[in-house]
């Protein structure tokens, strides 16, 4: 089979001229004779490389000198624990609900203190972001904790929350790099790297450099401090080496796209396609509210799961793959990263015409 | 430049044939038209290649039915600190120190609970392994804690240390695999990948399954249970996907090489080339007592930094790369993990052999 149109949520897609150069330099480096995956974290070719990534990525998101690249592991689910252990100096935090990854979130984070409710969108199952105005934030809050973009349920947030003054902590793992941003707007911003970013296997962290802690809570593993990876630019100890290399690829790709504003128009239109066909077809329709509909992932359903299951199998017949949705919402979702092509979400949508032709 | 010979101590020296084999399936895993960096964890693909990957580790390590293995994140660094906060349950530890990663290893578990340190080769700068006769463990110690072989120091235990019934925790980051173990003797294994394995940013772990907590200390952050990823399969999220499917490509190599019997004396071997030119020469002298040698990182010194300095650069310009030694032996440091291949061993001592003969 030749290459698909893979519409998984993560792992997902990864832009093909980023695979091809690691496939080519698998075997041979920069002509140095080894792999990527085999020279020293300590080299002049692994420092080089780290320092590249971070100088284009810095490029590509406008990140100001007064915040800390960090390439971790553990994914977002490490983050749930290193958030509080690292910023909850007061005890106290404040979170707004939007789906089960917020949600596991602010359990971790009540191990650690205390944790207050903003605010949450459970009672019509995630398909909305609650109303942000009149937030009451705690004065003595660590920090305002969201999910900006929630791939299970296809949320995204169209405006910040006015914290009042308190530190920003996003959760951007699927959203990251997918249209331009204000970082100066954040605290911390973290993604797992395997929707938008790279492989599986690296966290990007990005924090202002005031919140890289001295102090921990007590009990917190070296490990598990902002400030360990801070001190030593990323490399306390042996990072992944070869998922960083690829992530820089990735933002290399990116910035020869035309960067993140060009990304952006490419997103809003390739989410375009689907949700203009969603919401005139007669079979299919999206779950999640106009105003919160994200750009990266698109939820839909008929409301027969008999026809949802038949579609799915279908479209993988046709080269349209992993499109079965969350069990949380059932139904289909398309995930339709940067890495997505056009012509890919337009596939999509003319399956979807002649399936409806042949199934209403 | 063609591929080189790469001594580096790690990320090291992956064999060929799985770097082929990763370039070549990059852009399409098993005809399915993906990457392996691009399926789902969740995907039948990655849970069967998951299962193989774990089946042939089984087979070439001996590993029984009562055992877990859990492909972790975070290195060596971070099973410093998952040790203590998941088996210190009487709150009581028995280190033995045999270099820096064990010193380190103590330290975090200090911040958890009583430390004893039952012996130590600081006195002679790590070079050689304590005398493990007549060892104080305490009856009440949760664990005895070894770093088997030192990559930095170049030692080896040859023996285990008799616990008295105590629970052995290893780290065997840079030997495991190179030779055949009697896994019943531990209750914990643990080694980063890098070395022996596969790619950096994949830990491997073995544990007994009546190690694995329902209770860890409290604080323990979710993610640094060992419980969560055992339940889980270690798929609690997504793991590092990628990497893991390079070790499993690793372990079909080791078995198609023979098995660990096989590498044991090919490891055997190789480093019997490089101790026993040593042992005559009159310009290089190895820095190990010989009881202690490891089989896989041979540090040695000339005496001299000026001339240390001039045989690692001609080495390099001869395609023998990364032989610089750490700085706390200096010198220079071959290691020659299982990927090394004999010629490479060979020509390294045909180089030395030159080199003294230039140079004495």
């Amino acid at each position: 089979m030749a290459r698909v149109y893979n519409f998984s949520a993560g792992p997902a897609i990864l832009p093909e001229p980023v695979l091809q150069q690691t496939a080519d330099e698998m075997m041979n480096y920069k002509g140095s004779g080894m792999s990527v995956a085999e020279i020293s974290h300590r080299s002049d070719l692994f420092v080089d490389l780290l320092e590249e990534a971070k100088q284009d990525l810095c490029e590509l998101a406008g990140i100001p000198d007064n915040y800390k690249i960090l390439f971790l592991q553990g994914g977002a689910s490490l983050q749930f624990a290193m958030v509080p252990l690292n910023l909850m100096r007061s005890k106290k935090a404040d979170y707004i609900l939007t789906g089960s990854w917020a949600v596991k979130a602010a359990r971790e984070a009540s191990r650690y203190g205390d944790v207050r409710i903003l605010a949450s969108s459970e009672d019509r199952n995630w398909c909305y972001i609650p109303d942000l105005t009149g937030l009451v934030i705690r004065p003595d809050a660590d920090y305002v904790y969201i999910c900006e973009n929630n791939t299970i349920y296809g949320t995204r947030y169209t405006n910040l929350p006015d914290t009042q003054g308190k530190t920003l902590v996003s959760d951007m793992s699927s959203c990251l790099l997918s249209e331009p941003l204000d970082i100066s707007r954040y605290g911390v911003i973290f993604a797992g790297a395997q929707k938008n970013i790279g492989p599986a296997g690296v966290t990007l962290v990005i924090i202002h450099e005031d919140l890289i802690p001295n102090e921990v809570l007590p009990g917190t593993p070296t490990m598990l401090s902002y400030n360990t990876h801070a001190v030593h630019n990323s490399l306390f100890n042996t990072p992944p080496c070869l998922a960083i290399y690829m992530c820089g690829l990735v933002f290399k790709w990116l910035l020869a796209q035309g960067g993140l504003e060009t990304m952006q128009k490419l997103n809003q239109r390739k989410a375009g396609y689907l949700y203009d066909y969603l919401d005139q077809s007669r079979l299919f329709k999206g779950t999640v509210d106009k105003a919160a509909r994200s750009l990266m992932n698109v939820p839909f359903i008929t409301g027969d799961e008999a026809i949802d299951r038949a579609f799915v199998e279908a479209a993988a017949n046709a080269g349209l793959l992993n499109l079965k949705g969350h069990r949380s919402v059932g139904g289909m979702r398309a995930s339709i990263y940067n890495a997505m092509p056009e012509e890919g979400v337009l596939a999509l949508v003319r399956f979807m015409e002649q399936f409806e032709k042949e199934n209403v």
